[in-house]
């Protein structure tokens, strides 16, 4: 996209992505592991309403683990109107449901609205409450909807940067293309020629080593083995592997039967 | 579920959930920090392999925030092989991609094969690396399958306790049914005849007033005044609120008038 303004990271053009609004946080170590989170998804607009120890703040740098251009990117506010006033929606991070009539989201419901939003030319923003308490029922009300992660209800305090990563992850998959499930790996599968004449060899060896007995289990002996090797999915250099360690115990047979 | 050994969180019997296996962790902060993801996400077994600094570590317990349960039932032992001996299907959390032929899942892919492995009657578990260097090569050949979380290519590297919670994010997930998107609060929904007669009454104030004007952008105007109270999806209270602003802003106008 020509003309926008690119981080460094080539990820994101801002605008592109949500802000993450940190209001009060208290401890620049959450500060600097919410940046590190940020970054990992791909977010890079940080603000900050009034964070208690000031700003900078050095704490926040030693734990962003090189996230510096999230940090020193960061913006300054000094109430959640100000931070906000930009958006044209915002969703409130709570832990607990509100005696206020709000859309809720899980984070995946979220980010499918953010996308929503972004998409049709908004900007948009995430806001997160302070370590102890969270949101205050009037910073929340200043939202657009509630966003709540369902986790174990016997135990479902998160940490700051912890919630913003899961928010943040689930913005990174919502764009994501890879698939649920591959096959890693430099893969040439083996074709069923192959596969074919490995199968046939072994079992002729077996078949001369004894093993293929009792006639009347034979066949399920046979289709049995086919299936172990055909649920591995060999690779063209599996087979090959499998031909020699076949050629090595046929080897060794033969060596131990001489020397008997 | 009678018999099973249900924890103290009522929420998960062992056997039930993946265990967590941490291979030669280096920081208690991330093993304390990795209990917390656990017991956040309904994961309660915790395994150790040779952690760094002895166990049981009192680092590890003043940053689990009261998932002490966790970390008391942790299992300490030698080597992977013995940490796994005991499951069925076993995965490795790996950050790059690995010169290895292996299924490959997301952690969204990855809970699905986890809870397909549980629900027939197998035991899973999850391996994460130490914090630099991750799992060796040959630590993630004993894996069934890899587990990669997609990240910003160019910031990808996630701290310890913040991949366990991607996975336990994706377990806990992939079990719970909060809808993606609701409406929280105490809700009554106004019924279309109570917002009928505000909507009359409103038009009627507006009309008397002098508001719906010129004539032939009325039907305009009216629909529009609709369509913003009907996106509001207003409640039974709502329209309470709503009759009080209009008879307070009539009374208002009747105040000034007479002042004129």
């Amino acid at each position: 996209m020509a003309g926008t303004d690119r981080s460094r990271s080539g990820e994101v053009a801002a605008g592109e992505a949500p802000a993450i609004i940190l209001v009060n946080p208290q401890l620049g170590e959450n500060i600097g592991a919410t940046a590190r989170a940020m970054l990992n998804c791909g977010l890079l607009e940080l603000r900050l309403v009034k964070p208690r120890d000031g700003w900078p703040n050095p704490t926040a740098e030693a734990m962003a683990s090189g996230a510096i251009e999230v940090l020193e990117g960061a913006k300054l506010y000094d109430t959640i109107q100000e931070a906000i006033g930009d958006l044209d929606f915002v969703l409130a991070t709570t832990a607990r449901s509100r005696d206020q009539v709000k859309d809720a989201y899980t984070p995946k419901g979220a980010v499918a609205k953010l996308r929503w939003h972004i998409a049709a030319g908004g900007r948009a923003g995430i806001l997160f409450g302070p370590e102890r308490a969270g949101l205050l029922n009037d910073d929340v009300a200043l939202a657009d909807a509630i966003v709540h992660v369902p986790l174990n209800p016997a135990f479902a305090s998160l940490n700051l940067a912890q919630a913003v990563l899961i928010l943040g992850y689930e913005w990174f998959q919502s764009g994501d293309e890879t698939p649920d499930e591959t096959l890693v790996g430099t893969v040439i599968p083996a074709s069923h020629e192959e596969r074919e004449f490995f199968f046939t060899r072994l079992e002729r060896e077996l078949e001369e080593a004894g093993f293929l007995f009792p006639p009347h289990l034979v066949p399920t002996i046979r289709r049995n083995l086919r299936n172990m090797f055909t649920r591995a999915r060999l690779t063209d250099q599996d087979v090959r592997t499998l031909h020699g360690v076949v050629t090595a115990l046929v080897k060794k047979q033969g060596k131990r039967s001489s020397k008997d």
